[in-house]
């Protein structure tokens, strides 16, 4: 570490965002283009982490440094902190290396007192803009800094508003503000035991140490553990001088993108308001006017903008979200940074900006994060359930996507619902960032107040979640448990439907359909083909789910389970019969049923994979799954299967386990039971012949013997089925290729791949049961204790979501390591749930596997993150 | 493979057991040393191992080796096989390289036909001999090598005896016996469809099939799996010229030792029968003389007998079982092996060796299998109990040790019972090879006829099981499901219990103590200390445990598990109560009444082991175990505890789990609930400075923390651990040092120990765990297929009897080295119930762990394993 703490805007650059924080590298950046910047400095991160070190106090260098700079910012402003005539006032806000909006404090007009305000009344000839400044000052500063109740201040205003006889607080006059401001600074004194400091340089101290302990609030902590930001420092803090957007009708603020964060077309686009404050704004409590009509309200203003968004998008090569004031006339920017964007306008900004030649493909492909895409996969409403539906109410069309869900109003109903597995969707007045848990556990989000920059819209375009914000029809009666629209009431625990893609409000359930992807996204799953190395294919057990994996590309199916099909209808009874069959040719005969029937299964998945590779799964779960558990059940089932109950009741206690997950399932059901391998193998094979013979088409199907941990298992299966297999082929003259294979998900059966890979053509890691096993976790049961396992820092991640590459991985690497020893052209691919998680891909790409397969729905994430792991290799 | 397929006995030596068998071997071997051996020759073991490759047949090769052989046979013999006048007779035994008696096939008497019993009648001037043999012959081939039932023949002889008016055999005469010949023949013919052979060459090759085919019969593959008998090509063939012991009155057959195989008392010891052959002796049918009368009856003969026992002894260095035929006063030795002894013969004997200086203390330890000690460690009669209890009845000692258990006469009941759970006597007249499994699974055999050396004996005692034979008091009446005792009655499901060492049976349960170790014991037991490296530890739980583990040499404990502890009388109301606490606060009160009890736990456990280190696990089970989940049982706790039964049922199922194995349990539960482990630590660190107060000694108490995966559960909990632990050392003002470590029982713990090492003093590998998460069985339901697993072969041995070298022991190396890697000084030790197992006492050497930790009765197993370990690494 260096011994520089503080950083005039002058000496920063935008490279410097780890040091300086995101928001001071940008503000020096803009300083050294030439831009319209209010003067200031930045404390750095380093001191943020200096401070947690040392017990939440300061080296006497950093206040040396800071009395430094600020002697010098007062020097330049030719004004002094606290000054009685012609004060300085600055804003402190925080400013980490990764935007956290809204998670930490900010305190404006500071260095305002009971003798600068005197100063900056004469100095501005604007009274009540000093009062006015000054009470909000006190307010902002004894919430965020002294920490007294945000209503404790209301009360005060509100009181003073009701003597006066007035609803706004724009109709108080200065009399009225004074009265608010010793309201106040009693309110301080009352609930502090402390009074109001009247040092300027002790405010500054005290707000930017208030930063800094903003950073480890709750509310932060929450988000980034939710947003997975890591390995920072902690927060900068910027002291900037201040500018008014307040001071009259031709002061104002803004915040605004360089294209449409929405939708990503290339258009200017943003929000503001007059004479207001920017936390006006971003909070969402007046409803601002589209940027557009700055060009008729404020002209020169309007064009110096367009010029400055131009030449920052051309500088940083991205699309640039930025907040501005001006102050009687003149512009000031105060930030730009990446802007955040949903799926649908990152994926066009990306293609549109490789087009425009401000970056190459690579760029572009690097611009969209694969977990983003989940936006755009996810459902819309069906369009012609929507146009039999009735539109409640509209409002903005806050971030896109559909969502249905139970009504709920508070962020902790939504979180606790959501845990209980019900669908919820959060509706508010206005969010604020202690929402933060329920809106991340909701479907969707309403809002009744607040604009598309709101807290609502920009944080659910950032969780990729469908909102409908500034819905004003809807009035929220939070205390009452209903909202109503007109006369309509709805109660919370109802269901309602949100497009936010329209911004409608829909009663009930409105069926959804499956996204229809735009050409620019086609284009960019063009470009993550043509760089990735890794196959990826789906995990897909009818069809149906095949058809709409093809769709979204998935070059094959590396997981085909066969026990879904084994429940419906019919199927369940003959599966039944088998298990309640005491000998070889009881099992035999019930399986005979099954068999036209699998066959029927595997021939409608080849006809719609074509020569593409088809993985089919023997029989996996452990035979009681199929069997009743409840004594009322199970004496209905002997009835209907005639049979007497306490045969029944016998044959499920003998089959239930104590630990069925490592019980007798898998492989080992095929071992006792080779007639229901044999009968699978049948289904396979004579479904492949008659595919090919019907398409004329290669099909080559790949059988996969589950849960193999010792290598004489699957060399006993694979003789059962090779066995089976040949007969046919033999009896149907026939000339087809097949696999046969096995599922790699115990932890012996990774560390004896060597011998494994003798008898398997291919290895497919089963990451979700390797990971039970390798943890010891019950993926039923780690609810218990994996939350408080993250919370405590002791894991990074919950191992079932992300791929735990330290333990789980090092057995991935080892299978591979000794499969391809024994078997050069051993095709490995992996078929958990991580398949489709973006780290989880990189860690597949760099351990060599051949392909990824996962859901359907996270075949394009998988695509891009493949192509971002040869990307991000390349670095 | 050499071309040479038989060898006459002057062809071979004992070194060549492996291709010519045990006893072929051994009967060439004293061929050379001059010994009075019928000559003969040995089919070899690779001729077994063709036969079944071919499909059960042989090449002419073989065929022509065979013809020569004979050829040469007939020559030295002057006698040919068939024929009129004076025809050749021959015996044709099994023998593998492993000793399996009673397993396979054995004919005697071959080359008699219609014509040869003629001649040899002649020759020997004894019709009555010449056709007794023929009918037993006709019956033995009948039987062994056509298949007839036994009970046809049976028939037969028995209409014969009656016609005749008599009850014995041997009181039928010359014309009675061709009766029966005429009437076996007959048998034969109806029963096969084919006529018994008249050419002795074709006797002879069916014989060797048949011999070769007794190698795969199920009770020698059940006996091959129950002695871990391995990797063997198959069985010899001898063909040997017969002698008859049943020659007259100056014609015998006997078995003897050179010592006791009982007591390895260095004294000659046996049993004869006069008038007999070999097999009346093996079968115990009549029950025979003990050796010693030999010398008063045919003192020559004894003299010569004791002559060659001596010669032998010198020559293989080990204790000889030896068959001997006596023909009209002639000598003739059949067979001689290295004897099975029970274990306390095989230390006395070893022990005694050595002490002659026959062999060094190294072979003296290698002459025990560590196994076998089991048999010493027993449990014997408690003396006071036996004092009480009335014999009911005396029989042979044939094995000793005592058991305990419920009348079972046939052994698929003994097997059945013993399946459920239930102790088992099996009781029978006498035993044969079918009733291998049931006499496993008993805990003591009981027959009412047969000698020292009969089936039941000699088999009993390689089991190392309990055994009363020939207990002719004993009335067996397996029909009726009871046995008699003069007008005492017993039941089948009564319980009674067995003297093995005093030969004695006891109705009703008599109490059983600890076994005295005897002073052989003691001085092997001391060479064994001189020569392993491996450490030896016990699991203990109690102060009992403790002091019995301290006396078989423990040296230290490895595994001190607490939860036993939980569930005794008040303690178990506090466990519950403190379950039952929604909060810390709660919690903590009813931990608090645990800590004393607890000390209390800890200050006897270490006031017996003194200085010797004592490793304390902290509370591994989940919490459910500790609470009832019979509805029943949950409404009476919930009146106990004075709380809704509702709330009651609810605190069940919120901790019932899928799989509890992979659940909330080990240091999972200590993270979630620190103040368990805490109060555990204190309740440790406490008992350890009183009892260091209070006895002087130097008390080092180990803290492990169980389940861990995961460094960071190690580093919290130690850190949960260890400030406890200082805060009271600084209260007590102690100077107590103490080890703070993990158990490896979870994959990823194995496959992450570098990092884990950084915060472990020492690993204790819980092998237990370890192979049921390795594998992904469940130890508690395995019973579903393991036992199909090791019948197909797909698995050897039970993965939690015997540890499985391949996967889990790859892991255990694995965390050996890497955490040796991070820590020089680690100290390694292994407590799961491996630890007393000899293979992987062997492994745990050879990974180079610091101890194993088994059970109290199995520490001398492991002393003498881990002995072994360090002799074989040697060769």
């Amino acid at each position: 570490m260096s011994e520089k703490y503080v950083y005039s805007f002058e000496e920063g650059k935008k490279e410097m965002k780890m040091l300086l924080g995101g928001k001071g590298a940008n503000l020096a950046e803009m300083t050294s283009l030439g831009m319209p910047i209010p003067p200031g400095f930045t404390v750095t991160t380093e001191v943020c982490d200096l401070y947690y070190k040392n017990g939440r106090k300061h080296t006497p260098l950093v206040i040396e440094q800071i009395d430094k700079k600020l002697k010098e910012l007062e020097e330049k402003q030719g004004k002094k902190l606290g000054d009685k005539e012609d004060p300085l006032l600055v804003s402190v806000r925080s400013g980490a290396a990764v935007s956290m909006p809204g998670m930490m404090d900010t305190v404006l007009n500071l260095g305002l007192n009971d003798e600068s305000v005197i100063g900056i009344a004469k100095k501005t000839s604007n009274d009540r803009f000093a009062w006015d400044s000054y009470r909000r000052f006190i307010q902002m500063f004894g919430n965020v800094v002294m920490g007294v109740e945000h209503s404790q201040f209301e009360e005060v205003l509100d009181k003073v508003k009701e003597t006066k006889g007035v609803e706004l607080d724009t109709e108080l006059d200065t009399d009225d503000l004074k009265e608010v401001v010793k309201g106040y600074k009693e309110v301080i004194q009352k609930e502090k035991g402390k009074s109001f400091p009247q040092n300027p340089r002790e405010q500054l101290q005290m707000s930017i140490d208030a930063v800094f302990g903003s950073w480890n609030n709750p509310r932060a902590i929450s988000y980034r553990r939710i947003n997975d930001i890591k390995g920072l420092l902690g927060t900068a803090v910027n002291v900037q001088t201040m500018v008014f957007g307040n001071m009259g009708e031709n002061s104002g603020t803004g915040v605004c993108f360089s294209r449409n964060p929405s939708t990503g077309e290339n258009k200017f686009y943003g929000e503001y308001l007059m004479n207001a404050q920017g936390e006006d704004v971003v909070a969402g409590i007046r409803t601002p006017h589209p940027i557009k009509e700055l060009e008729k309200a404020m002209p020169k203003c309007y064009k110096e903008l367009v010029e400055i968004r131009d030449k920052l998008e051309k500088h940083y090569k991205d699309m640039q979200d930025m907040e501005f004031t001006i102050q009687e006339g003149k512009l000031y920017m105060l930030q730009t940074r990446n802007g955040k964007r949903t799926a649908a306008a990152a994926v066009k900004i990306a293609v549109d900006m490789e087009k425009e030649k401000l970056i190459s493909k690579k760029e572009a492909l690097m611009r969209v994060e694969p977990n983003q895409l989940n936006q755009l996969l996810h459902k819309q409403l069906d369009p012609i359930g929507k146009q039999k539906a009735e539109v409640l109410a509209k409002g903005l069309p806050a971030s896109p996507g559909a969502a249905v869900g139970e009504v709920a109003f508070t962020a902790e109903k939504a979180h606790e619902w959501a845990q209980e597995g019900r669908k919820v969707i959060l509706v508010r007045t206005e969010t604020s960032p202690e929402d933060i848990e329920g809106m991340n556990a909701a479907q969707g989000i309403l809002t009744s107040r607040g604009g598309m920059t709101s807290h609502a819209a920009v944080v659910a375009r950032g969780m990729g979640k469908c909102c409908v914000a500034g819905c004003s029809d809807v009035n929220v009666k939070e205390k009452e448990g209903i909202f109503t629209v007109g006369n309509i009431t709805v109660k919370e625990g109802d269901w309602i439907t949100l497009d936010g893609t329209a911004g409608e409000v829909i009663l009930g359930q409105v069926p959804t359909t499956d996204p229809s992807l735009s050409g620019d996204f086609g284009t960019l799953m063009e470009w993550a083909d043509e760089v990735r190395k890794l196959g990826v294919r789906t995990n897909a057990d009818t069809p149906k789910d095949a058809e709409v994996a093809k769709k979204f590309g998935a070059e094959g199916i590396g997981l085909c389970r066969t026990e879904h099909m084994f429940f419906e209808g019919e199927r369940i009874k003959a599966v039944r019969e088998m298990i309640l069959s005491s000998n070889v040719e009881g099992r035999k005969r019930a399986l005979v049923k099954l068999l036209p029937m699998q066959q029927g299964d595997f021939e409608g998945i080849f006809e719609v994979m074509g020569e593409l590779p088809v993985t089919i799964r023997l029989l996996d779960p452990p035979l009681h799954e199929f069997l009743p558990h409840e004594e009322k059940d199970i004496e209905e089932l002997a009835k209907e299967m005639n049979v007497k109950a306490g045969v029944l009741k016998d044959k499920v206690s003998s089959l239930h386990e104590l630990n069925p997950m490592l019980g007798h399932r898998g492989c080992r059901l095929a071992i006792t039971f080779p007639e229901i391998a044999e009968m699978q193998a049948e289904a396979i094979i004579k479904a492949a012949i008659n595919t090919a013979k019907k398409t004329g088409k290669k099909i080559v199907p790949e059988i996969m013997i589950p849960l193999v941990g010792e290598v004489k298992e699957l060399a006993y299966l694979r003789e059962v089925v090779e066995k089976k297999v040949k007969e046919i082929i033999a009896k149907e003259k026939s000339s087809i290729k097949y696999k046969i294979g096995t599922m790699i998900e115990v932890p012996r059966g990774a560390l004896t791949a060597d011998a494994v890979a003798e008898h398997a053509e291919f290895f497919s890691f089963g990451t979700n049961d390797l990971t039970q096993m390798t943890f010891g976790f019950s993926r039923d049961d780690v609810g218990k204790f994996v939350p408080e396992y993250i919370e405590k820092g002791i894991l990074e991640k919950d191992p079932f979501q992300v791929l735990d590459q330290t333990g789980v991985g090092q057995l991935v690497k080892m299978a591979v390591e000794k499969g391809r020893k024994t078997r050069k052209d051993l095709k490995l691919g992996i078929c958990g749930e991580h398949g489709g998680e973006p780290s989880s891909v990189e860690f597949c790409h760099n351990a060599g596997l051949t392909y990824v397969s996962c859901s359907p729905y996270r075949v394009p994430i998988a695509r891009l993150a493949a192509a971002h792991a040869v990307l991000k290799e390349k670095k």
